[in-house]
Parts: C-alpha cells; structure tokens; sequence
C-alpha cells in the first residue's frame, strides 16, 4: 500500500463491531435485532413496505417489549451504544418514548440552568415534551430556549450569534447545560456555541432526523459554515449523552427520511459489507418507516460510527473514511447553494461520484458501481449532481476541503471487495478529472 | 476553611516555583538572574530610572552574555520556561532578539503555509521580522498575514471573521500554523481562530506587549468579547510554543508598559509575596524598560502562570485566583466601553477594590492595603474606576462572569499574609456592598 493511504477493510484487526460495548440500562428489557417476531433470519428483516404506515413507528416500537405502566405511558429501554473516548465517554440511548423518560436526560445535565437550542420547524413538535423531561419531578432546574430559523443556509456566524446572546441575556454560567434540540444543523451549531460559550459548557444532543441518529450527532464534530465552504469553523466537543427518541421520526417529512439514508448507506460501503447487504433488503421498509428496521439501522450505523470515533477522535486517519461522497457531496452544497439540496441528498451524489472514481482507477468492479446507484435510487436519492455545477466548481470548492494537506486533495474512495475503503491522496488525477467532466459541465 | 473556597498560599505544598522547569537551549549561554554585572543582591536591583533610555533595551540583553556572531549578530539564548500540560506542552522562550533566532520559531511551525495573525500599530514594525524568521533558509513555507485593526473594541466576532475568510481565501488547510504577532487582543483572537479553523490547527503566540508577555499569551485562554461581557466566548487551547522577544517592548507605549505591569504585581499578591517585594524595590526600573528588570519579571511572571495552569488547565480551581481584581476590571471595560481604558489599568482598579474588599472582610490588615495602592500608584496606574460607573452597573455586568456558578459570585480575594488568596463564594455580602458604593456612585 502507497504511503500517504489509510486503509480500513472489512478484515482489519482495528474493526470489531462485536467487541463494541452495547449495554442495555434495564437488562431484562433489551431489544434486541433482528427481532424472533420478525419472522426473519439475521440480516433478512424484509417487510412490505405497502402495509406499513408513518403511525406504526410508535405503534410497533412499543410493540417491541412487554412493559409496566409509568406515568401513563408504555415505557421502552433504550439500547446504549457506548462511545469510548476515555473521560470524554458517552452513551448514546436509542429507542421509542424516550423523551417520556426524564430520568434519561436529567442524569446527564449539570448544573441548573439548561438552554434548549431548537428551530422554528421542530420547536412546536417538541419543545414542550423536551422541557417536560428537563424539569419533571425536578423543581430547580430551569430552562431557556432559543428558536433559530430552519436550514442550512442559516448554519453561520450570524445565527449562531443568536445562541450566544440568548445564553449571555440569560446569565447562564459555567455549570449550565446546551441541549441541541433538532437536525443536524441545530446539532453542529448548539455544539459549536456550547464548547465556546464560556470557553466550554455542558451539552446533550437530542436528535431528530435520521440524518442526525445515524450521524452527526455522534462523535463531536461540531461548527458552522463559511460562504465559501462548509464545515469550515468550529470545535471537536464531545456531548455529554445523545438522545435518540426514534418517535421524533413520525414528524420527519418524507425527502429528510431519505436524506439520512444516504449517511446509512455510507456506513455499509466502507466497512460494513453485511450492512449494506441488510439494507438491499430493507431500503423500502426503512423509506416507510418501519419501526424495527429503523431501530435496527440507527443501531447499527451508531455502532460504526462510534468505533470509528473511538479510534479516532480527531480525525488524523481512519475517521476520515465517514467522509465517503462528502468532498463531492460539500462541493454540491456550497456551490448550489446551501440549503437548495439537503446534506444527504448532496452525499448520496458524491457517493456515486466516489465510486464512479474508485471504478475508473479499477480499485473496484462495476457490480458495486451498479448496486450503489441502485441503492440510491430506489432510497429516492439523486445519483448525479445538480445540472448547474461544472468542473471549474467542483475543483475550487473542493481545493478548500479539509482534508486537504499542503496542497493534496485527499478522498475516500473504495478498492476491494465490498465494504473496504481507502482515504489517499495517492491516485491518477485523470481518473478525477474523468469523473468531474462525467458528472458535469466543463 | 469554608466549602466553595480554594486557598492558594506561598507556603502550600502545590506551589514549588523552584521545582518548575526552567531550562535553557544552550546550556553555556544561560542567563541567570540576578545578573552578577548587576552588582545587586537577589531581591534587591534597584537602578535609577533616570539613567536608562528605551534604546538601552536591546542594548543591555546583548550585553547579558559573550557570543559568538551568527549572521551578523549578536545572538543571545533564551531562557526557557516549559508549560507542562502532557501531551501539550510547550516552552516559552525569553530573551533578547529572538525574532532574528529564526530556528526558535521553525521547529514549531507545522505543514509550509503559515497565517500571521497582527494589527495595524505592530505590523509596521515586527512584520516583515516575523516572516523572515519563518522563512530564512526555508524558502518550502509560504507565509499570509492579516492586520486588523487595533484596540480591545475590534476584539469582537466580525474582525474574527476577517481572520477566517483570509485563511480560507488562501485555502489554508489543517497543517497550517496561525501566528499571534501583538498584545492581548491579538493573541486571545487568534488563538481562538486557531482553535475553530478547521476545528483547530497549530498556532504560535509572539507576544509584543508586557501584558501578554506576562500573562494572557500563555495557558491557552482564547476568545473574543461580547458587547455584554469580555472574553464570553473562546476556548482553551494551547499553542506550540511562545516566543518573548523582549526587544519588542522598545516600541511599546508608556500606557501599554504600565498596564502590563499590573498583571505582574498580580502574580506578587496572590502567590509569590518575595517576588512582590522585589517588584517594590524595582517599579520604577520596570517602567524605565531596563532590560534586566524586565527579563526577570517576564521570566518570574511566567514561572508563576505556567506554574498555576499545570495545575488547573481548564480553570476548575487554582486557576481563577490569577484573576485578582479581573472581575471588578471587567466590569469596569465592559461598562465604560472597550478600550477606553487598558485592561491592565483596569485591573489595577479591580485590584484595589479586591483588596478592599479584603480588608473590609478581616481578611489583610492595611499595610497590604497601603502597600498596594502604593505600588500601582508608583506604576502610574489607576487606582479608582473610572467616575461614570455605578454601583448597578458593576452588579449587573459582574453578574454574567464567567466564575459565577448556579447564580453565586466568586472572587478571588486577599486572605492572611502578603501572597496568600482565596477563590471564594462564601464572603458576607455587605463587604461587596459597602466596596462597590466606595468606589462607585449608587
């Protein structure tokens, strides 16, 4: 293997999902995948996606396990993924209703004062439940919240500003708590305000979009964006939990589903081969939303991620692999215009454009080339770019990309069998240039 | 002693400056302080003022050792003074003419694209020196620059944008190096523009002024004020080395000399009464710039603060009491306007109500008290805040520091001997009272 290539393969000695700490808070009330009701064999969930309905997502979570009254509701354990970064460790809790569970959140916030920092789109969803569990049965603590527009366009130092003076007004101090409450815009913008506000206070991140569960809510990475690049300006900050309430998806229109499937996809192509064949299997049940599979694909892609992180906090190597498509991917969201294609839309492109290139220098055969673009499709995601970018694009946005080092573009790109990838800045240009003038207007 | 109190005195065991690492890059080239051509004992150079002009300062550094002529000059080692802190650690050189030692700065700087980071009083001067020390006999590193305006009112996020858009204009990637070349103001921003670009790249502190030579370009506090509150948003994050060229203080004003010294009277007060003592026999040495005074209270001042921030990084404990008289101070640059007076001469001020305070609590007996006032009125620093600020003014702007926690405000006061303080919440309420109408109108 060239210098300069980082390799991560299915085979590898740093990959063991199995050894991933997967605890469960109540034992005896573990879900686990696939489900014995399911009627299926391990990694063949199909269902049909006709017969399921956005409503099931709660109805079928709660389904799930056989559980006592509490407050009134049907409560479910969540699954714990662990994320292990030493005294920066977190868990990430997933499952349905855990917003009814107050003790889940109120363990993890210090102090007592709590801002929630949320959009206009999912602040009259949630708000009032997510309050509710900061402050059940616990009178002392008090809660603020910030409301910012909604998008990615609004991802910058202007809105983010918004956070900070709402924090200052309110006298918060160093022992208060952010709650990034919302997608992934509001999950990397409430990290960025949290780990400067005071130099560094407390946060949790609830997420709510797939797009967030399966991705960037974990592993802090947070930040805003510059006009002249995504991503540009921010902080690694490790939240102090991740609440992934998967009843939050009922609400998630149909284009934001399919956008987080992109990032899901990406975990099966660099290195989960068994993955990415479950979700052959499955991409329409997810589309429709059913609750296992959901359940399941969440899961599993948290467990990815959180054992790449844990290997790799900072991105100096194998943490770079999460990035498959999004080089691309940033290049169509900066130069469209952000907020014109969702993030995952815009991965789902520069994923196909990845591979495109990972064929054209024969790292890969045209089976996987077929299958990524036929995954994509049928998760209703577009598989080429906006007809409005040209090469010229591509290359000067991309020249700011931070994986670039003293000048060398470096990107993710598969070679082997299905589910290995590489990060480098070792390849034929031409097969780069071949892409970019395949893809889009000289 | 009281719970939510941390005592720090020159006889606890965590304070051992003599065990603090001190060492020097040419081991034959040492200087040792107090200088044997002084002619004075330790604790006792008293030079008369009226006898030494600003020219004398490089002048008397190069006369400190006998060396050897490399590239023309007079070269002379720096002292060092290593910030131990684990895996980021770093040193802070000290000497005479270390811009023109250009292999001090190129062992720290990381990748071949350089940002110097300055303004508009210090780029004149020290530009072109900094980047021919970073570039003489390395014609592989590119350098940019951008010059902000100056003064403690541009220390606000749209000048921090200037910096960010510069680096990304010149498509700086993750193994760049940002350069602090000036005081306080450029330091604390830069080092926070270093902290966010790209989530963090390595930076360099030059500091120009006795006020960050002393204090604020070491221990990795960075950030930026908010029209509400000074330095309320930042982060802390260390650089990969400081330089102290100490000839730099030859352009410096006599308000920006005198300002500084307050931070070095602070670090007498709270932990090191010996170096207080000396600081009596020597103020006016100080302020006349003599070289050798300057070198030993630069040196002694970052003894002390690498000494504190070892122990305490992230300002948990220890660290707060190096913010004698800050909380006052604050309030005193946020309420009559940033940059109206220095920050040293309003922690001058701050450090006479803390000692107020602290007296009026029984805590010093009042030669402590004459004696500082004393000293910052022989600094030709303030000793009042400024007659516009009022009681509710000190109340509400001190009610958003950072030391606050669940709604209490702490402060760093004077307890027992000369060198001994507290970081204490628990204090009679009516001292802060009757301290604020004493100095303030109601």
């Amino acid at each position: 293997m060239a210098a300069n290539t980082i390799s991560l393969s299915i085979s590898s000695t740093s990959r063991n999902l199995s050894s991933l700490q997967t605890r469960v808070l109540i034992p005896p009330r573990t879900i686990c995948f696939p489900l014995s009701s399911s009627k299926s064999k391990p990694g063949e969930l199909s269902l049909s996606s006709t017969t399921i309905s956005k409503s099931r997502v709660r109805a079928g979570a709660s389904q799930l396990v056989n559980e006592p009254l509490n407050e009134n509701r049907p409560m479910t354990s969540p699954t714990i993924v662990e994320v292990d970064l030493g005294s920066r460790s977190y868990p990430i809790y997933i499952g349905a209703g855990l917003l009814n569970q107050s003790q889940l959140l109120q363990r993890h916030v210090h102090g007592k004062r709590v801002l929630v920092v949320t959009n206009e789109r999912v602040a009259p969803l949630y708000l009032d439940k997510t309050v509710d569990a900061l402050t059940r049965g616990n009178p002392n603590v008090t809660v603020e919240s910030v409301i910012l527009p909604d998008g990615e366009k609004y991802k910058d130092m202007d809105t983010l500003m918004k956070v900070f003076d709402k924090a200052i007004e309110s006298r918060l101090d160093r022992r208060c708590t952010f709650v990034a409450l919302g997608g992934g815009v509001i999950g990397d913008m409430c990290g960025y305000a949290a780990a400067s506000y005071l130099r560094g206070v407390n946060f949790i991140q609830i997420p709510t979009t797939v797009m967030a569960q399966v991705d960037s809510s974990v592993g802090g990475k947070t930040g805003i964006n510059h006009r002249l690049g995504k991503n540009l300006i921010g902080a690694f900050y490790q939240p102090q939990c991740v609440l992934v309430d998967t009843d939050t998806l009922n609400t998630l229109p149909d284009r934001e589903m399919a956008s987080g499937l992109a990032e899901v996809i990406k975990y099966g192509l660099i290195r989960d081969a068994e993955f990415f064949e479950w979700q052959e299997k499955n991409i329409e049940a997810l589309l429709a939303r059913d609750p296992a599979a959901l359940a399941y694909a969440i899961k599993r892609s948290c467990q990815n991620k959180a054992d790449v992180v844990s290997q790799d906090e900072k991105e100096s190597g194998v943490r770079a692999t999460l990035n498959l498509g999004h080089t691309f991917g940033h290049a169509i969201e900066t130069g469209f215009g952000y907020g014109e294609w969702l993030h995952g839309e815009a991965v789902a492109a520069g994923t196909v454009m990845a591979v495109d290139m990972s064929y054209r220098l024969g790292w890969i055969d045209d089976s996987i080339v077929e299958r990524v673009n036929n995954i994509l499709k049928r998760a209703k995601l577009p598989t080429t770019p906006p007809e409005s970018m040209t090469v010229s694009m591509f290359k000067s946005i991309m020249a700011v990309d931070k994986k670039v080092a003293d000048g060398l573009l470096r990107l993710i790109l598969l070679k082997g069998p299905l589910g290995n990838c590489v990060f480098t800045g070792d390849y034929d240009r031409e097969a780069l240039d071949a892409t970019l003038r395949a893809f889009s207007k000289s």
